[in-house]
């Protein structure tokens, strides 16, 4: 591999040739050789939107001149549209202030800006990393406006859409089965009759509140702490910067963006972060359960619930020959699984924080990111390879309502509960139907037990209450 | 201890002759022998005001006659007002839709209310537990109205308040210390300078973001299911149910419940328990890191940072003579390793529904409760103890910020980023001051250098620019 | 309330006449009014053997003599027959080091040992506090030990025991049924013939490894810090104090305690306590998969998989006549979440010592202990309420095995795996046997598929195998 | 991009021409579009390990013959020399089970082992993945001894040889630093004194103690399923191919893997990743109490504590010139706290099982392989980069020490700890030294307290008591 040698402030370092980055981020590659775990695309996409946004601002306020700013801010639209990803080799396990990625952005842009000025790599001049494409700005307040950008674009542009696919094809089954009657069921244990649109309903329902959730965390958001530079004073830079900077960075990403009134609460602390993650980590909650239902009702084909039939999806046991299985459930609820680590992950390093700093961003961005993603990906899979192909097994359905004991709820306000109670053991521990133990027992007629206990007049309130 | 002997439509059971509770309670008294967790008095009190607004709505919707209903209420009123507290035994680790404690509270209340109409305890008439205490509800829907009653109450009236004093007393000293520059510290190492207030100032902030966290997620908490009844439909009571419900039982507590649209949604899933927690879990997080800062600053006497001085709180080491411990700084930070672990409980138990029921209702509302009043609590103490009485160290402060080589910083709008570097190594490796080095290397005149080198003038923007 | 006044060498103040605890007890109790939570009898009994045992050590080695021995050792013993715990008033959340507890301990023994030989309480003499009671001792290094004798205690007292009561129940059941046959499910679906014997067979190995994995952690968790006085080094104690309070702690325990060779490690850190808790929480998932297994296979009775009947164990829904419920599953699953998310509380305590000493200790053992004894109590519990009850169900049993596709399994072997494959997914859409299906396909000839197709010939390896 | 057409026993599908995979896992690779997670390196060695001792044995066993045996070795070499890493481009979130990762296996090296026998791709003859490749085995059970063997061997080559290589530096600074006397801090206070070698020793003891607590899990890891099949029974294999498979495994790897006697157990449970994570989990906790201490020793450089300087390491804010930074520490704390956020999902995912199935598998092993690998690789960053480079700082140790309250103890043993009090808060309210304070007050003479009050006699038991 042939090198370039280049020399910055803290020394003298050979640096591959081609390679937009500079000695920071070269020195830190070789002192970080901890995990394969990078910074997402989505990620990376918010530091070059960031940069770009710091050179218009500055720009704008006079701090940067035109021809320093242009060349910065086209070399900060290549980052936003994904043609310099290879050129941030860091792992997430560096400094906890994200710092020398950071200066890889500034190093990566001022190279590139050199370059498109028809200078050499490593000129460090007329852009200079520091003094031009940093400007006005620390890592300790940048790298902390990355993070809370590519969180609010991941969660507007990913989650929430795959989410919205979800409650879609939730609320698709929801209204085709309004109508089915089945037999619901709590603590796993037959009990009165539900209708197989209202479970999907409120799947869809809890989708549709994790939308919510998610939108009520927005406020703490879509404040950036940029403009603290250092330590959350804003020293050395311009008394607007965090002003236009959010004016630009709002337009340019359709999200509102604006300035934290203290900026050292988002550079010190991540709470909002965590916040965040604490709607994510419900969400997972929802889901699970989601999932799990499925998996459930669709347990058999033959020696299970089997009220809804899982989609044959061409894949199989590897031994026993023909069985289909829930996977997407599986791997919705894997998903789930991690989002709820991640909450850990998220909690630990927000409440680790040290006086102006907290030094666990990498891991946190990595964690709310990976969450935000997995969760908008596997909901969107989960809606189109599960529940859109779901059928219900009628036949099942039916039959299994049928046999139901619970049915004899509808006989309390008639006879009370604690004849109901004797009716129902009598069922169950002779092998009668409800009617039949009725009967027996001698505690309601025939003609009352038909008007009574009929399943479709016990899926609201009041129709079977004496008098209504 | 003598007894009474009991029967009700699951057998004959001798329950201790004075108590109130019945059958069911007395079974699940011998079934669940484990643990020593209770429900908390604020969960009780919850209990009583549930069963309390049920009497009232069945009442005035016609459901129960007010010869029935009078004694319920009373009987209820009792419980509200914490003199039943001893007739409630069960363990949290119970049947997991909390039945047993719904019907805990059934018994004691018909048989409170039978004594109370001159019957004898056990009578189950003419107050019945389940067909009269329990009209129109299921421990289904019932006890995560408990759940939803008590968790807004305890953050409404114990955890809201606690922050509140808390952020005011941090916010004293914010406005106190405003003038004091100090050091600042990033990665615990030397940084730019900032204010004693400024840090408070932002601890505060971080408290009252903490309320609106907990205000955000109201929207969702304050939907009751009740109304739900065994499976979400509401079979079995009055149409109006629901609505008349959530009507008492705001105007009484003054908080604004109304009904769950879909009562399902809060019976077979906790996901409007576990964003709360999501919200305190956020809280322990910035609790956290404000303890953690404290004492840090407070560290010493003598051989620590000790720019904070911590209360001599009249405790001291078993064995050290004199020694000042930061201690209130240790519970709080205990608590929030409380709270951070009880966020996994609330996770799991909220994920784990099946169908029509979540069953981790009592480990849920359980660590939800702790939560909230650990936090409030611990906030109070925080408060009172360790901010109102913290002394700062005028003289460490100013001796710290002396000899500070971070003040270079301000060099580098002025110098350039690099030159400004080679001061501040030089200071280091030489034992120099800043200005010593600055001067040897000719990077800068001593005017300038006093010019430029202001701590009071790099606490904001734009102060210490050129031209500004 | 009547109070004497009593002067410590840190203030003077007033307490309750006839409490034993003296003034640094009561300044605690005012300085902590956080939570309800308090150290478990458990714990209070390690607390009066550390202090008996450091008694008898100092008395042997000289350093007190007899009739200062004498008496405290008396009042220590007290406290291990449970007479003193409403001695015990101070809350988890105090001083993370536990100091405010073992000077409680402190006073209430001298305050007893003084009023044994006749003198006042508070008259701080003959029986000192911290020069006798305390005597080479720190707090440092006495609470994290009576972590470590209450932990050890705990798991070898009460969870050993259990797990075992718990995995003889369970080997019971397996010896019962370990010639029933009957449908396995992977994914939930229906797979190929195990036996239910088989099934807990299963349980029962997974509930021994879990004492295989406590017993695992003993050798760091026998390991005691006494000693380590102030901050490790074994300062102002007897050189052999250690040794000697290992071996008198131990023969009076049964627990083979020893020196831990670097007591700073024992103060500084609780890695052995997170370690064993780490054993516990896998005991956890172990109990939560068991438990799930059970209500799974239990569900119904009707419309449910229902091979295994649920004991009636007298509760009942508040609601629906009649109903059981598996209400022993649901409280040990609750426990397993609240071990769960103790995990991470000791994880976060144990995390963060800072330099001599880790000031999370309270709430490190108070989860540590909540785990073992609620982890013991709902084993049992699970063992005499539902395991010893369980009933099968053979004519479902015999049904869902009759109906299964995945016998199919057994012909892989004779015509492959494609053939099989066709032969199921044929008998799944057409409703048909898998021996109708083969048939007809004429993959297989009847006297053949009779011949490999045989549920109680796949339980093992190699018999259905061409040549076996 | 071309395409072969290829078919299965479930249908039809175009596969990427060259590639070795099949259509199971173009399949799956089609369903699961969810996150960008893939099985890391580590895992796909131990995949082809699998396959090839599954070859191995069942060749031994007469199973398959020696031509059809010897291209399914080869094409398995392949994998275990990281040649095939890009034929398995399913990520984690796919089916729980892991199937379509084995299924990916069997495929490819079904191809592949056609090819060298001169077939063309999607032959599926002569070597047939089901029928050959996956030959007495289940993805049931191939998998999860995959885990296993995945889990063993990054303990083993990889995370224990960098806790010894992390013990190693840490011991050697124990030695070089062990008669540097310095003050000891408990609750973050000024305390009694230590040396610095004394803390290096624990911290290299936490680390010894750490490997020990992996070999403590080992029994239960090294415990194989191998041989399970499709639920646990062993359908379908060779009576002695879970023994034959373990030896050649065990001799290949030279770990001492064996059969699980209760194959189910290791399938439908994975308690012993759990556990292995526990440990994992205590190690990280460890690790983050070791890197706080040196971050807190090395804060300053002037205005902290600064008894420790860290390296300079060439890395630097991007706005504070000349400022050096503990990265090592954030890089390995970050570490930590994922480490703790997987201790979460492994406990959750292990917990999940369902009868003969546990389902989380891929998002267990991930985890698991990313903790033991981030570990070992922080582990050594820090060995290397961070302990082996720091440098003492004598001065201020000397200083710290001398300015010390705390020395007071010493006197306990010879005037009583109540007089040592008064003599400790005298000289800190006074700014007095100790001696100043001792004499002032009369409790001692010049000369004793010069011969009592030595801190380097106070770092062992028994020098300062009277008469020693």
């Amino acid at each position: 591999m042939t090198t370039r040698t280049e020399t910055d402030s803290l020394g003298t370092i050979e640096i591959p040739e081609d390679r937009l980055w500079g000695p920071q981020t070269e020195r830190a590659r070789r002192l970080f050789a901890i995990g394969s775990e990078r910074f997402p695309p989505l990620f990376i996409k918010a530091v070059g939107l960031q940069k770009w946004a710091a050179a218009e601002a500055n720009a704008h306020l006079g701090e940067l001149p035109q021809h320093i700013a242009d060349p910065i801010r086209q070399a900060a639209n290549e980052i936003i549209a994904g043609q310099r990803d290879e050129e941030f080799p860091l792992p997430i396990w560096q400094t906890g202030s994200g710092t020398q990625t950071n200066m890889n952005a500034n190093e990566v842009i001022s190279n590139r800006a050199n370059q498109i000025l028809g200078h050499p790599l490593g000129a460090r001049q007329p852009v200079h990393p520091n003094d031009h494409v940093n400007r006005g700005q620390s890592s300790n307040d940048s790298f902390p406006t990355m993070m809370h950008l590519a969180a609010a674009q991941a969660v507007e542009e990913r989650l929430k859409p795959a989410l919205a696919t979800l409650a879609e094809s939730l609320g698709a089954r929801a209204t085709e089965w309004s109508e089915v009657v089945k037999i619901g069921r709590t603590h796993l244990m037959d009990a009165v009759p539900v209708t197989l649109g209202g479970e999907f309903a409120t799947y869809a329902r809890q989708v549709l509140l994790g939308i919510a959730r998610l939108d009520a965390t927005m406020p703490r958001l879509l404040q950036l702490p940029q403009g603290g530079t250092a330590a959350g004073t804003g020293l050395n830079r311009h008394p607007d910067f965090d002003r236009v900077f959010c004016e630009v960075v709002a337009t340019r990403s359709s999200i509102a963006f604006t300035p934290n009134p203290d900026k050292s609460e988002g550079m010190a602390a991540h709470d909002a972060l965590l916040e965040l993650h604490g709607a994510m980590n419900t969400i997972a909650a929802s889901l699970m359960k989601i999932a799990n239902d499925i998996r459930l009702l669709g347990s058999g084909p033959r020696a299970g619930i089997s009220e809804l039939l899982v989609p044959e999806d061409g894949l199989s046991s590897s031994i026993m020959p023909g069985k289909t299985n829930p996977t997407q459930c599986e791997a919705l609820t894997m998903v789930c699984a991690q989002v709820m680590g991640n909450q850990t992950i998220v909690t630990i390093g927000a409440s680790q924080g040290h006086l102006e700093l907290n030094v666990y961003k990498p891991v946190i961005i990595n964690a709310v990111l990976q969450s935000a993603t997995l969760l908008a990906d596997a909901a969107v899979s989960f809606a189109h390879n599960m529940v859109d192909k779901l059928e219900m097994n009628a036949a099942r359905i039916a039959d299994n309502l049928a046999k139901s004991l619970m049915l004899a709820t509808a006989l309390n306000p008639h006879i009370g509960y604690d004849r109901a109670v004797a009716i129902a053991k009598l069922a169950l521990h002779e092998d009668l139907t409800l009617r039949q133990a009725a009967l027996r027992l001698g505690s309601v007629s025939a003609e009352d037990f038909d008007a009574w206990v009929k399943p479709e007049a016990m899926l609201k309130p009041g129709t079977g209450l004496p008098g209504s």
